[in-house]
């Protein structure tokens, strides 16, 4: 490992990895600098259905795998750590890292988002196997089932809405006695025939055996309990950007998500953003590797002027 | 085939078949019209190395045949014809084909781009051996060796800039006597000592054998003739893109690409627009499925309203 680099790429999940193919593969001197399982949140993924080029579907590991292994194939350094902040010294940006400092010419950040978890019995041990926090992703593998969501802002609602298309029934829980979301989202939704609803209810545990069958239920009005039957759970609690290195340093919208140009670019010249870190992002595996394109490119094209 | 439809993709490239596999696998009914060929100019690329998930590379048409075999594995439907036009009916699009009319209730625009080509002897047949429309795509192919670049502008001389990291020497070739590029891009790119630069120059034709060998030019001044040995050939001279049949309906640039916000949404509201087609594209198959992807979500978000 160096102490300087062309480009530093912070996150070694799609995003991260799809910028350091392209930044290396330009022969542009690359660390990824990843602080927990490179992949990401997708590793969690028993089969990726939509990830276009595997018509029959891939595991998530390995879709990332492959992804890494090409990064690393053209010259892509990959280093395990956390990410304390980062400071500008005039062109330069020096990255903190728990105890040293490496110094890259362009950073591309693409540290994705961490899941708002319900932190019940069930909930870790069950991901991919009827735990799920992304309809979009895993819809279509509900169909004809019986399917819980858990939230109550326009997320929670919307997903209980596209779910319902392939699902049999959909039962939105909310531990409140109203939900957050706006008054028209909730018209369209709570519409539909088969969307229930459970307000004042939270999630004590989830059960299964292989996979998920059930959930206990526990009221916020009287603390009774119930069990709910169910082949799956999605978890619309939240998103949570990992952002907090980048306080006061780049552009931020209200949830901490990184404000973006149409070409990645963030407030600071030379940083650029890509995946699910930032706004507007439809936090779909593909897109992200899309943005991490993007990002090298303009990164190149910065480090050319 | 129907008459009516949820979604009409126009373009079935990488950016068409990956929104065609986003929304029918969100069972919205989905027609994905191709003029010509299934996969778009990517079909062209012998090896594409840098598409995420494909390590040792892939042929750019089996790239695209597994994404059409997952766009349909979903139900999407796939029709050969030229669209002539679209008008809008209320919220409806009507699609008009040469002898029919087809109506969707969203449309992705995906027709991609046209390379201006040189039409010259040798530049067809020699495409992917050793002629390439793109230096960020096929560029470190040519590690040490002499290629060409035809062209004037901006996009020619930054093409020569970024083809010198890999080539022994990068010739560029231009058929004016002056650039038509920027002042301060000519002072970066002629002062690598790799670029050489031969004014006043056309290319007559390619020749070679199993791959490119040589340029036959002809000076534009006194027509004279000279053979120049290359080992590849970028051809820079321009981009189309394929949106003459949107003349009038949605906001495009000078150029002809389509204005897109940052979800992909077009002037108009339902139709949005993916890839190489819309403004800012960086011309890499990911980045077209990402925006495809990203089409298609918004497509359905617009449709769920």
């Amino acid at each position: 490992m160096k102490n300087e680099y062309d480009v530093i790429i912070i996150g070694g999940g799609p995003a991260g990895l799809t910028a350091g193919i392209y930044t290396s593969r330009d022969y542009l001197s690359t660390l990824i600098i990843e602080r927990a399982l490179i992949g990401g949140n997708i590793t969690n993924a028993e089969e990726v259905d939509n990830y276009p080029g595997y018509p029959d579907g891939i595991n998530g590991f390995d879709l990332t795998a492959k992804m890494h292994a090409q990064a690393t194939k053209y010259g892509a350094e990959t280093l395990t750590a956390d990410v304390t902040g980062i400071n500008l010294d005039g062109n330069l940006k020096n990255v903190h890292l728990t105890d040293s400092i490496i110094t890259g010419k362009a950073v591309i950040v693409a540290s994705g988002t961490e899941r708002v978890k319900l932190n019940v019995p069930g909930e870790k041990e069950f991901i991919g196997r009827g735990v799920s926090y992304c309809a979009t992703c895993d819809g279509p593998f509900f169909k004809d089932k019986n399917i819980a969501v858990i939230g109550g802002g326009n997320a929670a609602l919307y997903e209980a809405m596209h779910l319902s298309k392939f699902a049999d029934t959909v039962t939105i829980i909310h531990r409140r006695d109203t939900f957050r979301s706006t008054k028209v989202v909730q018209d369209k939704t709570l519409n539909i025939s088969k969307i229930k609803v459970l307000l004042n209810t939270v999630v004590d545990s989830i059960e299964g055996e292989d996979k998920v069958k059930r959930l206990v239920l526990a009221s916020t009005v009287n603390g009774s309990r119930a069990n709910l039957d169910i082949d799956g759970v999605f978890i619309a609690a939240g998103l949570r950007p990992n952002t907090q290195f980048l306080q006061g340093l780049v552009k931020l919208d209200k949830q901490g998500s990184i404000a973006v140009n149409q070409i990645m670019q963030t407030s600071v010249e030379g940083i650029f953003a890509a995946g699910d870190v930032r706004i507007q992002s439809i936090r779909q595996v593909v897109a992200a590797a899309g943005d991490g394109a993007q990002a090298a490119f303009h990164a190149r094209s910065y480090l050319e002027k």
